[in-house]
């Protein structure tokens, strides 16, 4: 009943999925002197970075933010002759922020909104106190850190509540996670959360400290990469089915191509490698890892103007609300202020700041523009009210991408997670989710895919 | 680059799924004049029940046990014309149970192993306070239930280790849930673990209450309903791609089979239906329930003898222990007696019950079936050094399965359950995740299925 194989080729390593891990890891190995084949499902490559236009200015319609700490991803950047800038929000230190909620809006200059003294102190005590046991976790492995079952038996929500009194301080917590990791905080494993700050360097460094953005858009990263690599990376080639030996891997896409090669690395999200049938069958470590595992999406928007009309109102773009069409929003314009955008970010249902949204209305494109427009309209006034476009890319439904970021709900890290990056036999795992510093980001990516072409290379290039 | 089209069906229904839901789904459709057809991914029909021989023994690899208030599932039975026997463990209420905890080896006869008072009062206690919290559980909306957002923030396992002082009041409720819902405590949503509670008709209802099986095996129950549908069942069909509008649905194989219908019903996990290609894509709160939806696996081994020696030591064959590998065990041996057959099930990693095992050892069949035998002969004595056969089945490594029952982390139920029955146009929802009662066993599979061409048939056939 199978197709008739369109193409057979023979390379050192194939590589699934193009996204920059993938890409990063593809080009380690090319450097390496050893021949590669990338297969990517979708058309285009790039994953979950994206580049896109509106009227002529490059945007990033998938992840963009970077900081100091990123240092893999910094030193591509660097390789590849790319340049970063700041984060528009952060380029003047007097601008202020905008702080709404429970119906009112208020501005800001610093890195706390306006707070009561009890819930400043009490999230700082929070934050202290998640630092505190973040220090108890072993980044590797962090299944063996003390008391790693009971911290990955209950949530980081769970924790919040029953360790916060103030409101306000959660509310700034999960903000914070909500950013970093897409997830509310009661669908996050507190080991994972723990693991997720130990990563980002300290919780100080998760939120404020993420202030930058490439010259040209995230989104060119991949696309030079695979600009590098030429017909070594074959588009629209989902992964049908892997044949494994110690010495080899037959890879069969769905349009029957057949690819052998010596070593595989997999640069996609556990949860995406469960579409492909393996033969014989991953160990039963993986398999529960694969199933079990979790991406968590987030929408998009960008809103363009003709100008940054808000920076003459002394506003930096930034906003967090808790109106759940638009709770985080960022000046996203060109650096040359040759026009205004807003971007911001939007989660789906549920009851937390990243969750609020009426999944109707998420699918309703027409309307969920139109009520972005109104909160942006609330945040910075009427000007706010005519942009020139709008768009909004919903991660959330994307073909092969089953979520932008991957959070572990309880009791997967500690049984499984030792599974997220061990290779069996000749094949090898790489993707953001395997990392140990900013799993999810884009320099995890880069990160993980650099750390697999070094498993990968030290096998087939000894020495 | 897709293959050609093999095949073009036009019916009234597709089916996806050939398991005990969707071929219930499909008799019903049969008989009320609608043409089906049932494409099934695997070579074989059943799903998560799967009948085999040892020796000549019909034996379930897959689910096996039902009870008196599982009533979808007894009413086809009784259409069938099957029928049931008393699960062999309690056929004679005077023999005992074993119980082996802490390397010490003891016998009980009753519902409870022999516990300390205080453990007793504490088991009793957790167990009146989980179905009191279980009675504000709404069954068909449990998202609505008062609490719910606070519920489903935490986990059974915390709720447990912060509630229930001892620790063998906690290992027993952890044994009843890793029987009824194979997940750990904590990696159970609180909420869920309620909602099920209530499914089930109440927590006393959960354990020892399953105290039938099917006669000729629960496996049976697909193979005669495939049967009856004849070649309206493709086999081997997995879907590639769905096509769906208001009036009708395109179903492509992976093989280039196509399948038109006027309805569809899915009759997968939702975690199984995210490999399938939706055009135009579902709707995101279905598509973050699909992404991030939890299967957990369990393994199932039988162990066969010339005799149930057991029943002459005054033993039932059942025991509770806290070796990893052989936890729960009953009796399985034919009603009249003509062989023994002690049959079990066991977890993978992690800390609790049904998850002490280390993962490696899972994937050595040889050294697993020595470590189980072992087991046995701790628990029954030397006779059971000596098995005539031993088969375990390995239900984390099947391929189109991505685990045996479902139960969701913190977080899901209450923000996406609502996706998880709610037809998108002309696609509906069955498979046992989708039922009130017993979700994730048998009967929760045909209470799905018949309620899902319920929904088909109004439409198709009004009045």
């Amino acid at each position: 009943m199978s197709s008739t194989p369109m193409s057979t080729a023979d390379v050192d390593v194939v590589v699934i999925g193009a996204g920059v891990s993938g890409l990063t890891a593809a080009r380690r190995l090319v450097a390496a002197g050893l021949e590669v084949a990338v297969l990517e499902a979708r058309p285009e490559v790039g994953g979950r970075t994206m580049l896109s236009r509106i009227r002529g200015i490059t945007i990033d319609r998938g992840g963009q933010f970077l900081c100091a700490s990123m240092h893999p991803l910094l030193a591509l950047l660097d390789e590849l002759g790319m340049a970063t800038e700041p984060n528009q929000s952060l380029r003047d230190p007097q601008a202020r922020d905008v702080w709404f909620r429970d119906g009112e809006r208020s501005t800001y200059v610093g890195d706390l909104p306006p707070l009561t003294q009890q819930a400043t102190a009490a999230l700082l005590a929070a934050m202290a106190r998640l630092q505190e046991m973040s220090d108890t976790i072993d980044l590797e492995n962090p299944w063996d850190s003390p008391d790693a079952v009971e911290l990955d038996e209950t949530t980081l929500g769970a924790w919040l509540t029953a360790n916060v009194r103030e409101d306000e301080a959660i509310y700034l917590l999960t903000a914070l996670f909500s950013l970093a990791c897409v997830a509310a905080p009661q669908q996050l494993s507190l080991l994972f959360a723990l693991w997720f700050i130990k990563g980002a360097g300290g919780i100080e460094g998760m939120g404020g400290d993420v202030d930058m953005t490439v010259v040209g858009g995230a989104g060119s990263i991949g696309l030079r990469l695979a600009a590098e690599l030429g017909d070594r990376v074959h588009r629209g080639q989902p992964v049908a089915a892997v044949a494994h030996t110690a010495d080899g891997v037959e890879v069969t896409t769905r349009s029957g191509a057949e690819f052998r090669s010596r070593r595989a690395i997999f640069a996609v999200p556990p949860s995406d490698a469960r579409a492909i049938a393996f033969h014989p069958h991953l160990p039963s470590a993986r398999t529960a890892l694969q199933s079990q595992w979790q991406q968590h999406a987030v929408l998009k928007f960008h809103a363009c103007y003709d100008t940054p009309f808000w920076r003459e109102d002394g506003l930096n773009g930034a906003v967090l609300s808790d109106i759940p069409v638009a709770p985080i929003v960022f000046d996203g314009s060109p650096a040359d202020g040759s026009a205004g955008i807003l971007l911001g970010f939007l989660g789906l249902h549920g009851p937390r700041l990243f969750g609020g949204n009426d999944p109707a209305l998420i699918d309703d494109e027409q309307r969920l523009k139109s009520e972005i427009v109104a909160a942006l309209t609330t945040y910075f006034g009427d000007r706010a009210a005519e942009p020139t476009e709008v768009v909004v890319h919903n991660w959330a439904v994307e073909p092969y991408i089953s979520g932008v970021l991957g959070a572990t709900p309880p009791g997967l890290l500690s049984a499984y997670g030792d599974a997220l990056r061990t290779p069996v036999g000749p094949l090898h795992w790489a993707g953001t989710e395997t990392a140990l510093r900013w799993s999810g980001w884009i320099s995890g990516a880069v990160e993980a895919g650099e750390r697999a072409a070094h498993e990968v290379a030290a096998v087939l290039r000894p020495g």
